[in-house]
């Protein structure tokens, strides 16, 4: 019931053993911002007329992640999810905030007093979680501005702001009739990875690749800033192609066709049933591919970002008027019915008992 | 391990009756951003030329706040805390992100099978907590930009932004030699009430006046924009006078000295004993009180702060070089010593179990 650990927008406060230790691994000198970590805001100069795109996601443990994942794979995702709805947006990263909760120990050598799902937090952790996080936050040049630590359960709080052109953003509610329906890489890797995997988050039996598909996410950010004035309205698929689809279709009051043939799998789910294809296909969740829309007109303009981005990039079907809703077409030229929540079914298998 | 609830910027995507049912209490359209709830990312325009400041903080059930806590009194204070941020910056608050993790059941009118201390959520704790979340927006004319929800042991993450000028941004290092010491209102109030409460969260022999220094704690904004420009450094009290005057003094590189006859206690702690005056009055959290420097020269200035606020400021001590540390003169006029840690042992009578 107190809160010394929250007092400023350090990612700690340094005040006990542990929170030193987590200031060693997360405590890095403002580059960007005026003023970063360590008062009680950052500050931060966008640039001029320029608007912000913020977005938050937490990932808890033993809900979005198993407790004995890798921390640095733990803290790329942490970061990559949160930076593939700036991606889905066009916008360009800028800057992050951190909120940990960590189930700190002290002295943090000795296991700390939790049951699972929660790992064991340690300096080990604490070094291989800042080196993924910081290591994304390189590749794309952001930069962590404050954030704070507390104890309690394991979760991975970010919000990251970006900026963009109001003008090309990406919104879900711009689709047009005639608008082709595209999705970047292919899909259903990350969702077969989990479904591959032990309840306990055993990997033994899963390739590298797949693995890297759950636990690695590209967000794709240049993607999203090629396709600003190219595309109409984009999504990253986080939840599966036909639930975020949906969001496209609901918000532009358009009907979505898609075409089974042209849905870009993963090369691993050749090995499957299709029943199984189908459910990693088009609900399978955690790929963050894009999914946008965009004219006929823009069509070898987008061959032209593929061959720039080395990413296929795959014309899956179009938007037309009717109601707001995704048609799936098998190859038979059918409609492909979905149980009315979509694969949930399917993509639940593994979640916890608290989601279910 | 999926996660349709934290697939857009929307508080909930709406997929599920549970978060159709929060989606209802926080969704709300946006009227200072050009994009709210709903897309992937907000989008909002600053004012041209100010300086961004954000601040993040989380509150977690049976760390910050007692599970039984009222849902209004709660929403209140997740976002108080983190416009307390905004305040001892002197910054303007404008938008903020809200992280939910909540112990969902399904349905919601069950009891969650989740133990103590994690409180009931249905739709009455919901319309609560929205309730006191927004009433301190309001006041504020801020509004909510985005967020997620996620299933998991009760916390509240909200990340804030605000606008300031940097030129009389009231940071932490800006502190002077000679410069007045000031703090607001009264201190001590908050954790008083923590001590009379039992450690269940019982509050039968709390006065209502010394429960709201707690539970509904004023974040102090106007007072940190009226400041701009008097003040050099400020803080928010969230951790206690000594530990959080000693930011400034550490991060100004100066010593701070205050007289104990001359800081404000709150009036209840008139009946306690000595011992409990020093450690609710020095290291009590919470208060949520701004501490800040200033020239002798604004002393005119401030006192016409305070009458235009109706908030007593009082003159507590001054900066002067020497080691980067806080000195407290008791009524003897000699050196109070406090505990290597503060006064931790007795603020820390309540924390949970994984805080020990």
């Amino acid at each position: 019931m107190r809160r010394p650990e929250t007092s400023d927008n350090a990612i700690s406060s340094g005040v006990t053993p542990e929170f030193a230790l987590i200031a060693k691994h997360f405590d890095r000198p403002a580059k960007k911002a005026l003023l970063g970590v360590g008062d009680d805001c950052a500050l931060w100069l966008p640039t001029a007329g320029q608007t912000l795109a913020v977005s938050t996601d937490t990932l808890v443990s033993g809900v979005h992640f198993f407790a004995n994942v890798d921390a640095a794979k733990l803290g790329h995702k942490a970061l990559a999810v949160n930076l593939s709805d700036l991606a889905a947006m066009g916008a360009t990263p800028c800057v992050f905030t951190l909120a940990l909760s960590l189930p700190l120990a002290l002295p943090l050598t000795l296991p700390p007093p939790l049951p699972p799902p929660l790992p064991r937090v340690d300096d080990a952790w604490l070094a291989g979680f800042a080196a993924g996080l910081f290591s994304l936050a390189a590749q794309h040049d952001i930069e962590l501005i404050g954030g704070d630590t507390t104890r309690g359960p394991l979760a991975i709080g970010i919000t990251v702001i970006g900026e963009v052109d109001p003008r090309t953003a990406l919104r879900r509610d711009r689709a047009r009739v005639g608008d082709d329906i595209w999705v970047s890489g292919n899909l259903g890797g990350a969702s077969l990875a989990l479904r591959r995997m032990g309840a306990d988050g055993s990997n033994a039996g899963v390739s590298a690749a797949l693995l890297e598909k759950l636990e690695l996410p590209q967000p794709r950010i240049a993607l999203g800033v090629e396709l600003r004035g190219i595309a109409h309205a984009a999504i990253d698929i986080s939840d599966g192609l036909v639930a975020d689809l949906g969001h496209i279709a609901s918000r532009s009051g358009l009907k979505a066709t898609v075409f089974w043939k042209d849905i870009p799998r993963h090369p691993a789910l050749d090995a499957e049933a299709l029943s199984v294809q189908q459910a990693c296909g088009l609900a399978g969740g955690d790929d963050y591919e894009l999914c946008f829309s965009a004219p006929a007109s823009s069509r070898a303009a987008i061959s032209g970002v593929a061959e720039r981005q080395g990413l296929p990039l795959s014309r899956i079907g179009s938007f037309s008027p009717g109601d707001a809703e995704v048609e799936v077409i098998d190859v038979n030229g059918e409609r492909l019915w979905l149980p009315a929540r979509g694969f949930d079914h399917f993509s639940a298998q593994r979640v916890s008992a608290d989601e279910a």
